[in-house]
């Protein structure tokens, strides 16, 4: 293994204020507002800040547009927002925003139960919506969710996942997302997804999304590190949690991918005692002991 | 990556009553003895059952003759104890055990604060610790703790481990562990400890001991399993924790690694669901909910 390469450099997204707090407890805006900024000042260098789903569905996000109003935002970051439908883009391109996310479930059973259409109903908008946001000037990434198991359905078969992709593909999105929505995902799985979506789609920015449900994430980040990727989501102190297993993880801590990457001599760009203490914020914020190792145990003794 | 062979079985060795217990509040030898038989009927063929060493230095492992005197003992099941020192590994095989482990840290700071005693006095022991455990037909395996990091010295560099084991091979011991005390290995650093000792060392068997304190156990094992290591420890639940980072995890959890490894189609012997009933009896016999995630989330939806 000493002979392979990773990547110098690994663009962190951070998903915390998005999917972090979409899976707790609701939280005021002035809490939403302060997490984003402190998570601003680590030096990240992209942050998905709010989603525009319907209130009735995610209560969470139901303030997304006075929370964006009211960061103070930073010429040095991207943000980012994501959607589930047209109408969703319209109200987060009206609000300003250029980089838009679009979550498509492989299963079809958890699209339903995530966002009340089939799988190819989702896909069936994906031209209109990324017409819309090209034509505003922005970007579209295709988020797939449950890209390595299903709450409802079990496996997803690869064939499944690329099947949506080609669709995601052939509309015109930017770039791609995997989700690992409940954390089923072991390194020679991630392996496979990554090799067969780059044969089929070797021009289409990749992004890994790991949830730590079963203690593997970071072990599924070292796999796809192996391969090049170098572009993760994860969450300021693992905020979130699983739906699907309560009490468990949910997104791999920012914190945890952090201090790996950086020991790995991989650059991020973050500092990563201040993350820690904004780490510190979010557990205050959200009122829970939350399940970041590295929150508790500090960097490393060097 | 999709060329590397992993292999086939991989041997776990369960420390939960000993690496796990030490690091809780005590518990009762009736809540030790239960543990140790739930566990060796769970699959598991290798228990680290109890350590011999000062009670005033370890209370929680003052009642070790009488624990060892209660357990079932299975005959497919291969017990071990852990000893600091000759006066301990006499106790261990009076009480009859024939598979002893000795400690001895990396770092001279550690050694001296965990058995009171400096790396090369305790290095001293060996070659009459080996011999007397060898007359009594046992066999002795040379566990170098803080073998990625020292609590007190930070990084502990790799000829210092390496020569922690030439002296152990000297000595004459029959296998070698490496335990990542503070949990500050990443799989870089353990691709390294482990092709240098193997070039210096070639036909000592080599076992892993993993501590999850800043999320990295299961990417280190998988990073090892590329190199075709195919023996690990592993603490049911989780238990333990860190005396270093007060909150932290200690050792990985067992049910983790064998969710890990079974779904890489690698054969572990053991029953998962079982096993996963057994850490939620650990985490009532301890009083603390646990950090496993997959005592949370179960294994994977198939």
């Amino acid at each position: 293994m000493s002979d392979v390469t990773f990547p110098s450099r690994v663009s962190v997204r951070e998903v915390g204020p998005r999917d972090g707090l979409q899976n707790e407890d609701p939280v005021p805006a002035d809490a939403k507002v302060e997490l984003i900024d402190a998570l601003g000042r680590t030096g990240l260098r992209r942050i998905e800040a709010v989603s525009f789903v319907h209130p009735k569905a995610i209560p969470q996000m139901a303030d997304a547009d006075e929370v964006w109003s009211r960061v103070r935002r930073s010429p040095d970051i991207r943000y980012s927002a994501l959607v589930p439908n047209v109408r969703g883009a319209e109200r987060a391109l009206a609000a300003g925003f250029t980089e838009l996310e679009v979550v498509v479930s492989a299963s079809d059973t958890h699209n339903r139960r995530n966002i009340n259409r089939s799988t190819a109903e989702s896909l069936a908008d994906l031209p209109e919506l990324a017409s819309l946001v090209h034509s505003a000037g922005g970007t579209l990434q295709l988020i797939v969710s449950t890209a390595w198991g299903c709450p409802y359905e079990g496996d997803v078969p690869v064939s499944r996942v690329l099947s949506v992709v080609s669709s995601g593909a052939r509309a015109g999105v930017d770039s791609l997302a995997y989700g690992d929505t409940t954390g089923m995902a072991t390194p020679p799985r991630v392996t496979r997804l990554v090799e067969e979506t780059r044969a089929a789609h070797p021009s289409l920015p990749l992004g890994l999304h790991f949830h730590n449900t079963r203690g593997t994430g970071l072990a599924n980040v070292y796999a796809a590190l192996q391969l090049g990727v170098d572009d993760f989501d994860a969450s300021v102190g693992g905020l979130g949690g699983c739906p699907y297993a309560p009490g468990a993880s949910g997104n791999i801590a920012t914190e945890e991918l952090v201090y790996l990457l950086e020991d790995m001599g991989i650059d991020t760009g973050v500092d990563l005692p201040a993350l820690i203490e904004v780490a510190g914020l979010a557990e205050r914020l959200v009122g829970r002991k939350l399940d970041s190792q590295v929150l508790r145990a500090g960097p490393a003794v060097r």
